[in-house]
């Protein structure tokens, strides 16, 4: 084997072993670390991010980097490896170390300012903070240089090759066409109470369920655990120890599960790359937005459809009798698919998600272009709420300050949650093609067929293409909005039946 | 403040934060790794590894130390920084990268197959990879060099400034004491079964009193947290993140609780630093025999004792009502203090448990030595074992192969757990002198005075002096034998009321 292509190697799985280093301890920092643990894992943190901004800039990678620049000799593969961890490089060696730690400490004291001022609704302490961050995201994105506008090379950590532009009409499309939709459901569904309300469901019986659900989707446990934490989220620390978390709540029975359905989606993923490529970038995924699809097709094509609860509601109720016993299947179905604008994004419905993420969209990119100051978010948030939802916060705490990516400076994050639900239903899509029996299989509880058509058409090819490049591989198509409406009018159309 | 000392100071904290990653790393895959996550794991370790490695060979490492030597403008803890950085540095740059790379991958892979081989009794699977391991450390004691014979390098590893011929002596005479007192007792105490045997304690209650008894310590449960785990042990990431672990089993009900105080012990010492010396030589442990005195003193002197029993028996009688009801203070306190030779080292009592030590310093000199080879342990074990302890085993997994330590080269590890056994009394001697209350502060159970004294005398002062000088220090002698067969003689004389 190329001699140079061999030491490149060497250099990524070095560099994919300390990165899960630091999967590890942040992991470690949600579940486990005691509560006076967090000045001394931050010291942590930020010395395994030196040692990483350092390996970046070492002259050996770059030497190996332009040896292999030809590709001669390699496979299509291997120049995979080589584009992206030449692109890897480029990107962490472009932001001066210095700015990069000061990135890293403000972020890291920033979060500590946002977490302790959001229940008191403490604008004044986290505002100058926003301003910090916001002020040094624009000093990097003019590192890292941008196609069209700075917000550009944000948007580029998260999903590779997107732009602004192309975002604004996507989101922009899309509300035009949830905005009418939300009337006629919110029309058709009318006022009754849901049947899971004021019913509770204790914990312990709920951690089984979520177990048994986890494992059927094929989420393989000894490669992998599911822990509980404020804020679930996946950690894959290699593909062979992925770590998922949820959050249990005695009155909200869904909240779990969901969590779980999601978590299990993101962890399928970082388990299903190829083991000869493990520590290359062959063996990670293409972008959030691809990743965030694979959560939400398990979340929703599968865990909030008819199919998925034909099979699972009986054990469901047989778990909680007392509970359930009078809850019939349809009634069930109406109740964990009910629309409701509502202030908060992560307790959004299907239908109202995307306006949130819309929101944040125009507010973020406003904020970075200097059209905006934090002192006017309050406002603007409160008004666009009552523009595309019909609903607005009474305080700071249910409104702008509810999430933690801004923050920590995650500007450009938010808007591959939608490229997430809508790629989402577009695989979805494909499957079914591909497989006529998929939903014959989800209501029998079988899903190795969706998993083994996951793995190949998107999990095993890791950064080979790009998001758009792999939905077109996969689904025929670009990503596109229509096969989502499609799937929400369809499925809301049989939920009520009515045409939509 | 000096600016050579001052980088050097900042050099000491990005270890230490590198340090406490490895930490992380090594108590998740301990007590949260799932099965297969081992391969990616072992990577990880090895990237830090490399990189602590290439940290202590920095230039800019030596030439700040070299510009501290002379001591000028830096106070004492300062002048004890720079002497015990440079300590560590010239240990580790004496052993070249490639052969600190060897030993940490072979130690690796030696310690699974000892894991796989043990229970299948499979000497010839692992006798080999005991000779790699031991001819690596023979390597690494040259590098390292040695003040009179290659073992002392080792020793010096886990305690500084120890030589072989001083533990030999010390472990010798204490041979000659053990072994007639232990014939005495067994004579003094009969044949009478234990009152805890064949009885049962639910781990649920288990894990309650457990974590009270921790509480009542005083180890702080926001800066540490207590976990399960198939063999014990502390790791302390950082004073304010302690991570202890213990073990319970539903039929021996005194397992855990030793396991408990003793880990609880280690983890007092790891919290006792002083914060502002956080992330320096001056806030980390003397050496692994100061450490084994403070679990062994909270084990032993505190939690085998008539007045801890006094205190605690009737709440753990009130949680064991059925079993422990009809079983009172002195049958209890005979049972847990009961002297019986043994095969397994971790379950030996406080007579018998340095007789394991002497056997394993013997045969570790011999085979480190090249007296004696792998294939000739099991002989040398089963008549070293017969003529200490007048017990052999049947099988090496009951035998040479019982622990760890071997397989991953920890050779001059074991003689520091006499060293903390003789310590502890001693220490204990000392507090009880300081503290004439010391007795009746436990048999009400108050330790705040004991960890207060423990804080002030043996943790605070950090890594300024060696084993010796500490104990000379606090107890007005070098470690000795003497304070611990005095012990043994007037606990055990007052439990059988005999002349010892």
């Amino acid at each position: 084997m190329n001699k140079s292509y061999q030491s490149l190697l060497e250099f990524s799985r070095d560099l994919y072993a300390l990165r899960s280093a630091v999967g590890v301890l942040s992991w470690d920092q949600e579940t486990m670390m005691p509560a006076k643990g967090g000045e001394g894992r931050a010291r942590s943190m930020a010395s395994l991010s030196r040692v990483m901004h350092q390996r970046f800039s070492e002259p050996r990678l770059l030497e190996a980097l332009e040896a292999c620049a030809s590709g001669e000799g390699l496979s299509e593969e291997e120049r995979v490896v080589v584009r992206e961890m030449r692109r890897d490089r480029d990107k962490a060696v472009k932001v001066p170390e210095a700015l990069a730690a000061e990135i890293a400490e403000t972020v890291s004291l920033s979060q500590r300012v946002w977490a302790e001022a959001r229940p008191k609704n403490d604008t004044a302490a986290f505002n100058p903070w926003l301003a910090k961050v916001v002020s040094l995201r624009r000093r990097e994105a003019e590192c890292l240089g941008y196609a069209e506008t700075p917000y550009d090379a944000l948007l580029d950590n998260y999903e590779p090759g997107a732009r602004t532009s192309y975002l604004r009409k996507l989101l922009n499309d899309l509300k035009a066409e949830l905005v009418p939709l939300l009337g006629k459901l919110m029309d058709a569904q009318g006022k009754a109470a849901s049947p899971l309300d004021g019913k509770s469901f204790p914990v312990a019986d709920q951690r089984l369920f979520n177990m048994k659900i986890l494992k059927a989707m094929g989420f393989d446990l000894e490669a992998g655990r599911l822990d509980e934490s404020a804020h679930p989220f996946t950690e894959g620390l290699h593909p062979e120890d992925v770590r998922l978390t949820t959050r249990y709540s005695e009155t909200d029975l869904m909240s779990a599960l969901f969590s779980t359905l999601h978590e299990g989606g993101h962890g399928i993923y970082e388990q299903g790359f190829q083991p000869r490529w493990f520590g290359t970038p062959m063996a990670e995924a293409v972008s959030l937005g691809v990743h965030e699809s694979q959560s939400r097709l398990w979340e929703n094509q599968v865990g909030r459809s008819r199919d998925f609860w034909s099979c699972y509601y009986p054990s469901l109720q047989g778990m909680f009798p007392k509970q359930l016993g009078e809850v019939d299947l349809g009634a069930f179905l109406k109740a964990i698919n009910r629309v409701q604008p509502s202030l908060i994004r992560v307790e959004a419905d299907e239908v109202t998600y995307n306006l949130h993420i819309v929101l944040r969209f125009e507010l973020e990119t406003a904020l970075f272009g200097g059209e905006l100051e934090p002192a006017g978010l309050e406002a603007a948030w409160n008004e666009g709420m009552r523009r595309n939802l019909g609903v607005a916060p009474e305080k700071p705490s249910m409104g702008y300050m509810q999430d933690v990516h801004w923050s920590c400076g995650l500007l450009g994050y938010f808007p591959t949650y939608t490229l997430g639900n809508l790629r989402a239903a577009q695989l979805f899509d494909a499957a079914q093609r591909a497989m006529p029996s998929l939903k014959s299989d989800i209501r029998s509880g079988s899903f190795g067929a969706l998993k083994a058509w996951l793995n190949a058409e998107v999990h095993q090819s890791g950064r080979c293409y790009d998001g758009d490049t792999l939905m077109e591989k996969v689904t025929g198509s670009k990503t596109s909005a229509a096969p989502f409406l499609g799937y929400l009018k369809e499925k809301y159309g049989a939920l009520y039946g009515i045409g939509l």
